[in-house]
């Protein structure tokens, strides 16, 4: 028997105390009160009983806590996972004498970024101390005022969004970056830049934020056309941020040597030095989206959060494969061939598209946001080239252009009851959503004016300072560096070593025979190159 | 004092009423209601309290329920890691010219099995309308009925499984097959054959299932022989499929060209181009089988599931582990060395062995699964060479033979306790278990079925298939192209860029000296090939 | 209206009831009996109410006991995921001709420490039967007697463990240990050092324990100095286990052939032939990591083990971070490059520090301890090289001496509550912490004697095992085959095959011109190698 049988029997032999059970506690109490025969023991074993029931309705709500750490703590770590594909995708599409520079690029992104994220980051974008206001955080720097268990787990996730943040710029600027360069304005991005953003968008207080909440439910006074700017995992705060961010370092950087013709054509002997590296990169970044997207809802230990967790997992799975797909179709359309690469940006940039509406759109719109998405990547990627703008991982196109996109899309088609769900909206309120779907201008004005604050934000800050380090000879390295390459001129070495041809016998001849010479073909000295080359001033 | 405490004492003190306590909730309320002293009041705030605990309850399936979905949704996100294994495995296991080609069907397997799941997939799958059968299901597709919060999660996992499956062929008939073909029978297997399949013996309604439920408990009249089939996480209906699809392919695409000698012998001179990458995807697929295996339990918030879901954890690290080591001094008795391509198939053909049993089995019986699974791997590698089948991945042998292995064994020592605990089964039931256990010959009856008919439906289904393909000469590139790489003759490309040695040099050299020439030994491109060789016709 | 209301309002209108409510079950329902008015039926729903809520509360804990057991099981994936981050930085850190070698060796500590923990590690380490003892399992062998769910979760967990203690080794020795003595210390390694080890520490049996408890609360009275040593993931256990087994090994075996010149320098020209692999392997480790720390909390399902999980996550990243850093800068100053390598190494220097004391320092401390960590790991490693001890991963710094200095720290800055919160001390006991906060000595006591002990153990048993192997021949490969490469002397091969250029070529004119010659510059056999050579006698 269960307890809603004893529930249902109760009622059913006591015809009169269903409407006492709905009735209000204190004129129950005082109707018991009343009866004069219920002793005061009888009370208190009934409060003791209320009691249990309350702590127990606390210990689940403890329950509810750790499955939403647990939940967010596994997301952050597939996110920061992706620093991994984002270091493989970049040291593939590199050339070979460059790849350990990006490589160190990457992996001091996630370094770099703990310390200044840690110190400074986390507090511009969610420090909400007594003086907060909505356009920075000024409290909990260097996690001095962490008291809740969730603020642990939030700058663990935070900080893995901002490292992927500096990430993106380092594609744009790749191969001819200094490397004093890169470490500042990777420190301004994931210390300044792009916390701000994190306020206004996902902090409770921003401006631009669809959260804001008064402790009574949603507080739509206070949002932005009662409605605020729809980026749910970030197209617009980590990917056009760190798009627009690197379209500046690219253009102000100015293009590889060599990278465009004298009639201006690109040239086509640019390639990366392994597509197995883009491959696996693609692979775990597309892996990590799984924490990128579902697990910005922060949570799943309710049915609504499962609900939302579960459908942005599919709708980042379809626009991901359908932009691959549409990828596929359109540079066999245009080039001619079944293109590896092409594929592999398409489907990123179809996950970079959804990122924004995963959870507010459906899956049909899903697949519709990822074909579109790769036709933005693809005439964004020939415009660039077009302007001479070389950015050799079309990091731009990908997370700025794209990014764009994504945010613009959510205006276009946010579904109205999803809208309602993930933002914690009443049904009564009449909320703002996707155009058309008939929910009006408010939300698509809110996406515009994301998109337009983010980029004036972005561009205007980082490209004076891309300009002043250019100014001070900071920016780009030399040009023998760049051609010898960034790994010899920069980093001691190359990133393989090929064993001399055939493989060991040279090592047995010189080991058995000690006047035999190494024959070392493959490695050439930098210091020898330039004696070689007298014109070659380094 | 705990609430247990509470019980005890009020049962003391009162003696009577604990056979009160375990009596019918009618009587008791009606007793309540006989002694005329009790006042409505008191019973309403009763009610209230039993309405507390109800809603308790309810609360706390709603917490189970988003720990089973946030399990699911982790298993999902590691199954789909394991594209990135395949990838790695097979680019490794190709040469070096096909390896873009293989990469791209990898992808592609991911991105259009999104899409052809999305579409018609799932709902031949597990669409159980109200016309529903037992043999297809014909609802939900694109989605379009999900209402329950599961579903999302269901349908991302098993997008990851459909995906999978399709991977397995690609590597049986890598290095040969054109893309078109390629492109037909992915759709064709993730949208119909596979669904099927997991229709018969994944879902309630399928006629092969072991999981048949009636609302009330296991109906066990409309299971087969009063078992069903078991196979908990694929061996049968994931491997064996792709398994045999690759070997119809392997079979009817016919070897590579150059792969047997003019005597019928193999060539010993088809190397994979990189371990590295066949080690990275054997890891990456071992990492991922522990959502593979254990997130087929779909569920972790009850004890008997955690239970369920631990065990299947250490049985596939057991008969994985064992398999490796079986393969490696099976290796170096037959042949001498001690072979790393080896103890990757070993590991992985004892991951596909047990992963039919691994909820149902020992651990010391999955040691054994595992042992034999290397033996069973080893022998259909030798049959495949003798009957001159050509599978550069041995992806027939390992999922296709191993995973008839792996259905089998389960009809042997599936222990009876841990079927009752899988399968729901009640222990007066009687129910089938491991023939060697003494369970009767039930259960081995219906893995034989279960094998017998997933071969039938696969083969007969994609050998016709293939054989079209074949004769409208859609199925196999052509030989000149073939010989030269399907990177550079489809992709447009390679996958690997080197610099020219000494790296830089060269760069340096033009860029210093305008009319200095690269010395581009490297790249040849295919059109310079048939020149140079007028009796190639490409 | 809430639980909390109606309880708040029967107690308003009942006034003396509150203190009834905090009394004595025993009164109360004497008192109720005393009444006389109540029925019993009325104390028989009463009561059915208690029991409802008792079966709820057990509900609540079979809820925890499956989220502690799914992020055991998460957690556990990830540390075996390590595995794959260990192959590829052995992988990238050797020389290409030895490239098998290794991988094999990692492949196989998981697979031979699966079968041999089964058998009889876990047993020696969490074995605690009836004949219990403080120094060694001595029960639970093969599993024989699980019976709990935790157990298996235990296992798998553990099972990782002990698979990343033997791969740190293999590390030490890499590139001319033979594979029977690999074999062996593997087996030793995992199946009696490190169990015994994690029965004195991490069993609550053991005499080093901190986790001592007696059923009720912790039982300090059996803790060494009322404290125990505090190694909360390993940097003691696990890897200063391996990395002194390693350091061990690597003086034993002696540098590799070559490795330092006649005047004892070291030979710059022992490049690992992939950083791209070494990048790859750190950014795994690194992920593997929030499977390593914060799962050894071993769950999450209430606030405070949240919170030490959320805080372990945190102050891992500050410190791995931390100290990738300050060696980047370090070798900068010292050698005056930005170097990739030595950043990876950083790392995972202070990921290794961290781990002891990942739960019980702030995030602060955390920084420091990765700071010193990275000036450890460089002192350590320019020590070895000194005494001309041959690491080809530096696996005795990095493991072995960071390891060292991880437990020393604990002692120095384990935060007084964070150590109450994790060994669950109560306020009351005057529970030793780290000396700088005022904690007095006895912690760092423990710590001190923990180093000692390990380090006796360890060093005591595997040092005569690796000079018998010496003396017996079997533990060193023979000279020629060392300059050949392990791969192709024992492993049947080479690690990478490149198609000969210009790619696809040759094989067209090979199978046009039937009698054109392989041009097989790149693979030159073993035998003909010795031919050329009559001096080397392999």
């Amino acid at each position: 028997m269960s307890t809603r049988d004893d529930l249902i029997l109760l009622e059913s032999v006591f015809p009169g105390c269903d409407t006492l059970i709905q009735g209000n506690p204190l004129e129950l109490s005082q109707q018991l009160q009343a009866t004069k025969n219920v002793s005061k023991a009888l009370v208190a074993i009934l409060c003791r009983q209320f009691q249990v029931s309350r702590s127990q309705e606390e210990d689940m709500e403890k329950i509810r806590d750790s499955v939403d750490g647990a939940f967010v703590l596994a997301s952050a770590a597939l996110v920061f996972f992706m620093q991994a594909g984002f270091a493989m995708l970049c040291a593939g599409s590199v050339r070979e004498k460059n790849c350990m520079n990006i490589l160190l690029k990457n992996i001091l992104d996630a370094c770099v970024g703990a310390v200044v994220f840690y110190l400074v980051g986390f507090g511009f974008a969610y420090g909400t101390g007594s003086r907060t206001n909505s356009f920075i955080g000024n409290d909990d720097f260097w996690l001095q005022d962490i008291t809740e268990n969730h603020s642990w787990h939030l700058f663990f996730f935070q900080w893995a969004f901002a490292a992927a943040t500096a990430t993106i710029v380092s594609g744009s600027v790749a191969e001819r970056c200094s490397f004093q360069a890169y470490i500042l304005y990777s420190m301004f991005l994931t210390g300044f830049i792009y916390p701000v953003i994190v306020h206004w968008i996902w902090c409770g207080e921003g401006w631009l934020t669809a959260f804001a909440t008064n402790g009574y439910g949603v507080d739509k006074a206070s949002l932005l056309f009662s409605s605020g700017m729809i980026d749910f995992a970030g197209s617009g705060v980590v990917h056009m941020t760190g798009g627009l961010a690197g379209l500046m370092g690219a253009t102000i950087i100015e293009p590889r040597s060599g990278r465009f013709n004298s009639d201006g054509s690109p040239n086509t002997n640019f390639h990366g030095h392994s597509m197995t590296l883009v491959v696996l990169g693609t692979f775990v970044l597309w892996f990590g989206w799984y924490g990128f997207n579902p697990g910005s809802q922060l949570g799943i230990s309710t049915p609504l959060s499962l609900l939302i967790v579960g459908r942005t997992a599919v709708t980042t799975t379809l626009s991901g494969a359908s932009s691959g797909v549409t990828a596929l179709l359109l540079a066999k359309y245009k080039v001619g061939t079944w293109d590896l690469n092409v594929v592999c940006n398409g489907v990123l940039a179809g996950l970079v598209s959804i990122t924004a509406g995963c959870s507010t759109v459906e899956p049909a719109a899903a697949i519709l946001c990822g074909c579109i998405g790769a036709f933005v990547f693809d005439r964004a990627c020939d415009l660039l080239l077009r302007w001479h703008i070389d950015d050799p991982l079309s990091a731009a196109p990908m997370h700025g252009f794209c990014g764009i996109w994504g945010v613009f899309f959510v205006g276009l088609m946010a579904k109205k009851q999803y809208v309602e769900q993930v933002y914690d909206r009443d049904r009564a309120d009449d909320t703002p959503y996707g155009l058309f779907y008939g929910g009006g201008g408010e939300l698509l004005a809110c996406q515009i004016i994301g998109i337009v604050c983010i980029a004036v934000w972005t561009c205007g800050l980082i490209a004076p300072f891309f300009l002043s380090l250019k100014r001070m000879g900071l920016l780009r390295v030399k040009l023998c560096d760049e051609s010898v390459g960034l790994d010899e001129s920069h980093h001691g070495g190359k990133a393989y070593y090929q064993d001399d041809a055939p493989a060991g016998a040279v090592g047995v001849v010189s080991e058995v025979l000690p006047d035999a010479r190494s024959q070392d073909t493959v490695l050439q000295s930098h210091s020898k190159l330039s004696e070689m080359l007298p014109g070659a001033s380094c």
